[in-house]
């Protein structure tokens, strides 16, 4: 027998996590004090949004990532973020203390509760793959076992109820229950079915095109994809939740495909294919450019999570991983060669000294960067759009869900997860005012990034949807002031150069190192000029 | 027929609404385009949350307010504050954007989206009382009725949610259901019933005690609650969330009742009562000190929303607004003198010119000042318990929810709703670093307020539950540089004059005026102190 939150504790570690997010608050205060005993890092954020932010780019790093909060003004607080872990196959498990199971007597209200005492789990279930509450100590530890195994499997997130009066119970070594995942059952005939005919599709394709999702990252594929594509030649395109899953330095990589949206290369090579198999590529409005990409069935093959679709048949419960890493093995021994498509022109490397600092010369500028040095974090909007155009297989950004204000936290968790690499945060000036704040936690843990905020003073995004408007016009800050506020440095930039410059300068920071780059209001990023464009000529059809 | 929206805004504004708060994102942007057109006005806050509290705060005084916001990454980023507005009674609507009815297809994921269509529908369904999807044309203006009245009857905040081709299209008028809120039925006979046992109770009593709580404020029931007070010469005594209800400087008020926590007169008026009528009180653990505050039921009369306890029996279906009406109007003509007990002594009343500054200095100088003049605001931990010591009839406060981050866009809310006064925000460094960006938004506005950060460098309430710990050290920020980069202006005091000045200078100020208060780690407000030394009393006995 060992106390609930130390077996808790133990787990978390052998699952490879090193540290948790969160605020402490006073359901939550044994479980602090645990964690400190039992010497899990603690890591407070400023604001409940920003901790699962920051959970989220460490588990899309390390695996798993988990958030320690306080009932209801905590837990509530999370939502929104939770549901971008959710949408965009993130394993993050949300630990929150609850009032004590023994004073749930109906005759006082509890402070911080809402409707009843089941209200936060069931607001949780909307946002995750397993919930549980630990009220019983007989099944703690299988409850502990269950939430962690389908939340790291399912690569979704989870959400553990931890009543005050429970943490230090005494609970039994969860024995069997604790034995690592076995991978899900699967028949072996749909196996060898799907794969004889998957490989003879791929064989006999002229131009086969390999388009890589994010679920290969998720379901760590990426050596065995690299495999399928060296072995057939085929053509490899990245959706753009899938940004940085393929090596983008890999002589097979096309580009991003969005459709007319994205990169003129990718839409070719996918147009002219006769076989596309898709792998893990979520099927969202975004990732097709509002379908201006959609694929014909009759020549796509798509390997889901749990399932395979070849043109208008199924073969159901049929793991990606194992038919992934079978269709890798099953690969001829004899590499075909791919023939590359005409490159996409590269923007000229030279920076210009003049200003004004455009969109194209931002670009420019981080395209020069070494990439091994960096874990990219792009929030949304104009920052997203920005950073699709970089070569980098450290990118990490909220591509589908799409919510602001994910990359500053982020830049936060990918720091601690990856330190071998400086967090480049790339934000616009609305989600910076949401939680830029980040940088004093990341100064009080002696840890940086470069943070380049993009200030056209505007919502660029929905200007971009709808025109101008008045109420898309952001109340302007001194952002470099804000960040001596908060303990750190940074400069204001004008021209392509002084960006270069600034760069340089963050690196060799002591402290996060934040650049305001003024850019003009009438820039626009190439793939948000092509969504304007679109849905200009959309709204003129109307 | 009517656009659905311009129903909508018309509606709003017959509800006596002037604006909302929010942030346009894309399945929004044609609700924030009608809201242009008809003439509502748009305030656009810098984070969902802050948004919602604003909100809060504008329906706190106004009756009603109304949050505008696009779906998922919107509406879900604001489940914390709309938990606030429905524990404590504020009625608050949530109008989110959603996609069109139209592209829900299954055959492409939207962005935005987590589970299925309905599940923000279902998050949302936890803390409100009411929520429709305005998915029907024929229903549309009897769904929006139904909404507006639930929220502004029951005074809990509610969810309405219009997918984005719904947004303007043509519905009728909502004829019968549009006539105004009728008061819920009840029986005559119960009402006699209980007013006659009442009655006699009230008069029979040597030491009345009127107890008053949020609800009182919340059903416009004020003036009543005073005549009674009044006729029968009965000390009032306030809940904490109750603060401000009762009129302060009325001589029938003795002070704040929180068992050993609250005023020692208000704790002696309640023990030595024979008859407590307590009025909307939330029975909650704070509220009641912790117990401390219990009040045994041979002595308690309860009137909540809809039934009043007598001891322990019950009248059922009884509102509160109905049986309030009816005693006041049954009270003696006759009024009964009101024998004030013992005044707890006040502190001097001359601020002290020398330093540090103590917690005591700072409730001196808040108390120095002429409350007709400010709306009083106070985030939680330290500057809650500083707020309950002034004598203030205009406090706004999360006084039962309790969450972090409520009071600078508390703060923007009030001063749109009451123009007339100046918000005087008081907030300790670890919620304003959540939410303090919020004065921002009141520039833009060309609102301001006075912000007093009290800087300890803590999570102070936190350690007073449970002692020192490393981790409950806040990151130091300079506060009143970050204010500066903002576009606003402020100062750091270390006196209690200097804060008296600083004050001073903050009424004369064209923007939000920053005030960081350094004070020290060791210094407690009286009743957090309390709350230390039960909760220390409370671990040593276990």
């Amino acid at each position: 027998m060992k106390p609930l939150a130390q077996r808790l504790f133990e787990r978390l570690e052998r699952a490879g996590v090193d540290c948790t997010f969160g605020i402490p608050g006073d359901f939550a205060l044994p479980l602090y004090a645990a964690q400190n005993k039992y010497g899990m890092r603690t890591v407070v954020c400023t604001h409940e949004p920003n901790a699962v932010f920051a959970a989220i780019a460490y588990a899309r790093i390390k695996g798993l990532g988990i958030v320690l909060t306080t009932y209801g003004v905590g837990g509530l607080n999370m939502i929104n973020p939770m549901a971008m872990a959710y949408a965009e196959f993130t394993p993050v498990l949300v630990i929150s203390g609850a009032p004590e199971i023994g004073g749930r007597t109906g005759e006082i209200q509890v402070h911080h509760l809402v409707k009843d005492y089941e209200s936060q789990r069931r607001v949780f279930e909307e946002v995750t793959v397993a919930t549980a509450v630990l009220d019983n100590s007989d099944t703690a530890a299988a409850e502990i076992e269950r939430i962690i195994q389908t939340v790291v499997r399912q690569k979704r997130p989870g959400y553990l109820e931890i009543p005050r009066d429970m943490t230090n119970i005494p609970i039994a070594d969860p024995g069997e229950a604790a034995s690592p995942p076995t991978e899900p059952e699967f028949n072996e005939e749909t196996l060898a079915e799907a794969l004889g005919e998957i490989r003879r599709l791929i064989s006999e394709a002229k131009k086969p095109v390999l388009y890589v999702g994010v679920g290969v990252r998720r379901q760590n594929l990426v050596e065995q994809v690299t495999k399928l594509a060296e072995a057939w030649g085929m053509a490899v395109v990245s959706s753009v939740m899938g940004k940085g899953t393929f090596p983008e330095t890999h002589s097979n990589f096309v580009g991003l495909f969005m459709g007319e949206m994205g990169d003129a290369a990718a839409q070719k090579a996918v147009q002219e294919s006769d076989c596309v198999l898709s792998v893990g590529v979520i099927n969202s409005d975004v990732n097709t450019g509002f379908e201006t990409g959609k694929i014909p069935h009759r020549k796509l093959i798509v390997v889901a999570e749990q399932e395979t679709l070849v043109f208008h048949h199924r073969y159901e419960n049929l793991p990606m991983g194992a038919f992934i890493t079978a269709l890798a093995e099953a690969a001829p021994a004899q590499q075909k060669p791919f023939v590359p498509a005409v490159p996409t022109p590269e923007p000229a490397a030279t920076p210009k000294t003049q200003g004004p600092l455009r969109i194209e010369g931002v670009i420019r500028v981080l395209k020069g960067l070494d990439p091994s040095q960096y874990s990219f974090l792009a929030d949304v909007g104009d920052a997203w759009f920005i950073g699709l155009e970089l070569q980098t297989d450290f990118f990490i950004a909220s591509g589908y869900y799409g919510t602001m204000g994910f990359a500053v936290p982020g830049g936060l968790g990918a720091g601690i997860a990856a330190p071998e690499r400086l967090p480049l945060v790339i934000v616009g000036d609305g989600a910076f005012q949401m939680t830029g704040a980040e940088i004093a936690v990341m100064k009080g843990l002696g840890l940086k990034a470069i943070v380049l905020v993009l200030n056209n003073a505007t919502y660029k995004m929905l200007e971009a949807l709808d025109g101008p408007r008045d109420y898309y016009n952001i109340q302007n800050w001194d952002y470099v002031g804000f960040a001596r506020a908060l303990g750190c440095e940074g400069e204001r930039v004008t021209t392509e150069t002084g960006l270069q410059d600034a760069i340089a300068k963050g690196k060799k920071a002591k402290t996060s190192y934040l650049i305001e780059a003024i850019v003009d209001k009438e820039d626009y990023p190439p793939i948000l000029k092509r969504f304007r464009d679109f849905f200009a000529a959309k709204k003129a059809q109307a």
